[in-house]
């Protein structure tokens, strides 16, 4: 059996800059998707309509034939009138980061209260806020409970802008599932590929399984799964890929930390049948990975088509183990080295 | 300001076996301890008196100036006979692990009624049982959770067998302290330098930092605090120093997970005070590392005293950072790199 999908989109991808950029940017085709949903957080952040349309023609100039929705980073910088001309500029959403918690995140919000007259612009025009679901840790904030400590805030914006289109990020707890059902219609989620798969003891002493937010407990990654199997139409596929070089990913000594991220590009759509397959939700995959996320964000879908084979008489496919190199960068790919059920052929 | 301690024992250390024993035995008195509990869980494990006895000689050839002591693996093949036996020659301890929890626990225990038998006789003679306190990985249990759901373990062995004494290894977490805390005079729990430091924010992405158990959350290490601050008597060092060749400690590919296990060996004392200062618990060091672990186990001080020194107008020690070889084996201590404001004199 051929699975057939109409024109995956991915909600929630990083595409870096300069060679790195040259390097993954036409992995998002090669694995499957159509359309890629564009983080901010680049060095400088992405902050105003000028910068994310000049970053789009790079994107566009490396791989044409991706369709690149354009996001702001939140951040004192961006005025009421800087989201109307992002909204007629086409740009899409406007994500925001809690400070310090991800990559690039130094300039993350610290508290919500001052951007409510951005908020409120973006309702008005229709432009997405799309949250970074966490709060830094502290005394008692740990990476565990980061997640379920920052839904008063979720639920806060959502109260005061109830017609503001919000969507909570890389959602990796019951906690989160259940706080984003339990809002109106205006609120979605994206899940990532990875999240679908890790609990904690994936990342336990295996720094390449290691990203914010980091994989929870078993039950959570249950109700992940639920929640997809079910096919909520609020719930859909951001992958968060995000290549790092491999000497980022290893820790070789004490000192060294290790970046946080996991790597899905160049095999998503393959990966995420895989994935759900083993939890018996194949059946909404197509849902997961376009016509949910479409029709929240409001993005129609064109005629073309993904396929996808599955390897007959046990057949299965290599994610390759070596990564991917270009020029002087290289990225390893999730599960590399791994054995996958499906494949792309067209 | 110098601290003179009376003749500190670590009652929790693996000391492993060919090249790298020699390497890391002498580390005991490098990092200022005279006694040393050592650990059963060689390849293949301890589980005769008479491995034991050779293990022992083969110790005190390499480190003479070490009082070793030594424990037996619980396993089906120990005897009521073989306990006396091991009492009679002089074993102190018998170490219980859960399978597959930890470095070269395949042969671990899944039931603890099939040892009642053992577990009456070490009651009679005296003979210490020590617990790796997790419970093995399923659907419900993960790293997190896996040492407050071996507590109803500790609870039922206490409650049957009152007089048997009974060491917790390790604890992580404010559950343990409490249950132990909760038991009568007979079990004792043992708490490593490193989990008073560590959270786990601190072995997310960093496997140097990983070990079994994994360090817990903020209010879990603030228990393990309180406890040793308060001086109780039935808390004390075990270090659980775990070396690991650095190839087994690194990740350089998805495919390589890394081995469980912090090394505090050759900078122990220097480390315990350091880290003790920081919380404000420097006065109770003496407790911690010496008389309240050797009270417990009935292992007389000698008159030998370690002498600390502390870095004047600010001056701090280093922590190698390239840690430590001999022959083909090399081991890198946990901080290796920083600074600590304590050094031993002699």
């Amino acid at each position: 059996m051929d699975l057939s999908i109409t024109h995956p989109a991915d909600f929630h991808v990083h595409l870096r800059q300069g060679a790195l950029s040259e390097l993954v940017t036409p992995h998002v085709r090669k694995g499957g998707f159509c359309t890629a949903y564009v983080m901010p957080n680049l060095k400088p952040p992405i902050t105003t309509t000028d910068q994310a349309l000049v970053y789009k023609a790079t994107l566009e100039a490396i791989e044409p034939n991706v369709e690149f929705l354009m996001t702001l980073y939140l951040s004192p910088e961006l005025t009421p009138d800087e989201i109307r001309k992002a909204k007629n500029a086409g740009i899409v959403g406007v994500k925001s980061y809690p400070r310090g918690v991800t990559t690039n995140s130094d300039g993350g919000i610290e508290s919500y209260e001052t951007y409510y007259p951005v908020f409120e612009v973006m309702q008005e025009v229709d432009l997405v806020l799309n949250l970074h679901g966490e709060i830094p840790s502290d005394s008692n904030i740990h990476i565990l409970n980061a997640e379920p400590s920052f839904l008063p805030h979720l639920h806060k914006i959502h109260s005061t802008f109830p017609r503001l289109r919000i969507v909570l990020e890389h959602a990796t707890t019951r906690a989160a599932i259940e706080a984003v059902k339990a809002c109106g219609d205006t609120v979605a989620c994206t899940i990532t590929a990875h999240h679908l798969e890790l609990t904690v003891d994936d990342w336990a002493g295996q720094s390449w399984n290691f990203c914010k937010p980091v994989a929870k407990y078993p039950d959570d990654r249950q109700a992940l799964r639920d929640i997809v199997k079910e096919g909520h139409p609020r719930f859909f596929l951001g992958s968060d890929s995000a290549p790092h070089p491999p000497r980022n990913k290893s820790t070789s000594t004490p000192s060294c930390g290790c970046a946080a991220g996991i790597y899905t590009s160049p095999i998503l759509l393959p990966l995420t049948a895989h994935i759900l397959e083993s939890f018996g939700a194949l059946d909404r995959l197509e849902g997961f990975v376009s016509t949910f996320g479409r029709d929240f964000y409001k993005i129609p879908a064109n005629a073309s088509k993904v396929v996808l084979k599955r390897g007959v008489n046990g057949a299965t496919f290599s994610i390759p183990e070596g990564g991917y190199t270009l020029k002087n960068e290289s990225v390893v790919p999730f599960w590399a080295g791994k054995q996958i059920n499906w494949t792309i052929t067209k």
